[in-house]
């Protein structure tokens, strides 16, 4: 492995002097900025988020904030899902596509108020998406990135140690909503959400010279139920099924072959971008549908960094696109994007670089 | 210095393998892939490219292709360059930017046919860019990312390697035209370009399968001229004035404040993206320009990576965006990005990490 460090193109976040302090070991770049992935323990940051708590730098996911009298308006036209619903101090998760109907982001949607949104993205330029949409079509809308970094909370134990800092309001926050909260002069707004199935908070710090001291108090705070440093555990989001998008998407993969039809609603109008291949895609079927692949006896092995091919009836039928060794289930797992006539339950080949490994199809999510 | 390795959301080139065997030290992202940015022999390598021919994976040059037949219609609308007079075999560099006039990106364009545009890009998103404009503005075009991937022979003895592969004809290439050209049966397009000013040319690799194959060629072809890896070098590149975009800009950034102004006509149409707002800062000048920085007294220290507050009459006039040892001039210099007031020769303070050194304002190039 070779080295990555900042530099003008790649910023930190705010947390990134914290994460240095607890001694990240590995970086992936993620929205231009550098995302924790190690901190050379792997075993102990999955235990945590499994059955404790886990403190993650997700500054990455950076927030897109549409600000005016149109930005209701750009908001809807950019996402495939009917928020019009959406309250404000409400989030929603989006599927965001390009006029093909490919998805272009996964963000979650926050409705800060009547005029303003953030788009709390996952890794691709949205704001340069935005801008493009927004001043082709004359919207009133200024957009912009906000100083604005989520610091998650993630696992079973994230509750108690929010609740120690904030008090039982934390308990009422309901699924993708969010609160205002202050602590020690730190602006915050505080989500029950994250990239996990285990339960757990997103701290939006609004003040990034605050991102040490924030970090710090969490840490304190979560002493008591040994809170550690972890990051989005790519075990845990395999198994629960979570869509990296970028990851297990590719150039032509549209919501509907990944799962996510339930949050596309194709009665939106015509000037939503992409809902009208949106529909055509519905009606016909996606080419290619997202399933689990588990590998028969395989050894715990290292992920990899490029999809693999999987074949059945001697021919490529799609490809592995993220794969690793499931602690809970003691079994190489993965997802499988394949074309849709193969089913739960077929057995495939998949040619993980130059071995043929056999492999069953299944349902999503594992665990 | 933390670790990186490539993932699914994160590729590498067809050098890749190559780079590894060279013994590469260190990445940076650039387009959502891994750059080579050392090979652990910084000096060796500045040599190199200073004094004799020197071999880079650019590969994360990516090309957006534009085909079909408005792809020279919306070629000319991303531009901010009157492009109308490129030939087919040319490429022009053009400042690319958004409604507001702000630098999205500085590729080349190459004209590959009446209806085929390649737009070799810097570090942002420029396809997605492309397509929302394209899709608008309901333009036929077809855009995509094709097989290629460039890779840089740089340095005063690059014309005479690429002549003992290629024949004399790589003599007659001009400054930015190119050639269709094939060697092992490895489809080429080879042009008289590269991100350094001493000379050079780019190879673009048309089959992302012979990677290791072209490395190896240009490799055992440079060997008499002690050819070896290297990548963009940051020290070079500050002394001969070339600007890194995302580097030295921002989100403010227009053409006329980091010296782009000789490749802005502001006479082309309204329909290309920004020219309104790029006329209007013709007019009444940029906010601010760019110019060099020297350090008095400043040991040799390692590049930074956030821009450093530029002061002077007490108060802040601008920033230091990137800075590096220069070795011809033995002296610290860097970019300097600051109001228009101030000019070259004027005496200026920079806050490097809390620490005040002082600086004198000059013209670029360096050298």
């Amino acid at each position: 492995m070779a080295e990555i460090g900042p530099n003008t193109r790649l910023r930190v976040s705010p947390f990134y002097e914290a994460t240095l302090s607890e001694g990240v070991t590995a970086f992936s770049p993620y929205n231009s900025m550098l995302m924790p992935v190690s901190y050379g323990n792997p075993s102990a940051e999955y235990d945590r988020l499994i059955n404790g708590v886990s403190l993650w730098d997700v500054g990455v996911e950076r927030q897109v904030e549409l600000n005016g009298p149109d930005a209701a308006r750009l908001a809807q036209v950019l996402c495939a899902r009917d928020i019009s619903t959406c309250s404000v101090n409400q989030g929603k998760y989006v599927p965001m596509c390009d006029h093909r109907g490919v998805l272009i982001n996964d963000p979650i949607v926050l409705k800060i108020s009547d005029d303003c949104y953030w788009l709390s993205i996952a890794d691709n330029n949205v704001m340069l998406w935005a801008r493009a949409i927004a001043q082709e079509r004359n919207l009133r809308v200024d957009i912009h990135e906000p100083d604005v970094s989520p610091l998650a909370v993630q696992g079973p134990k994230a509750e108690d140690v929010l609740v120690s800092m904030f008090g039982e309001q934390i308990r009422d926050i309901k699924f993708f909503w969010f609160i205002d909260a202050e602590i020690d002069g730190i602006p915050l707004k505080i989500a029950r959400s994250g990239y996990s199935k285990q339960g757990g908070f997103e701290l939006y710090l609004m003040d990034g010279s605050r991102g040490t001291d924030l970090w710090n108090k969490v840490r304190e705070a979560g002493a008591p139920w040994n809170i550690g440093p972890g990051n989005p555990n790519p075990a845990e989001r395999i198994e629960s099924g979570l869509l990296s998008y970028g990851g297990d998407t590719d150039d032509q993969s549209n919501p509907f072959e990944v799962r996510l039809d339930n949050y596309v609603d194709i009665d939106l109008d015509n000037d939503v971008v992409g809902i009208q291949a949106l529909r055509a895609v519905k009606e016909r079927g996606p080419v290619r549908h997202q399933l689990g692949i588990k590998i028969e006896g395989h050894a715990n092995t290292p992920g990899h960094h490029r999809w693999y091919d999987i074949y059945a009836d001697g021919e490529s039928i799609g490809s592995m696109t993220n794969g690793i060794w499931s602690p809970r289930l003691k079994q190489f797992i993965g997802f499988a994007l394949v074309e849709r006539r193969y089913k739960a339950g077929d057995t495939v080949t998949v040619n993980k670089e130059g071995i043929s490994v056999s492999g069953t199809l299944c349902e999503l999510p594992f665990i």
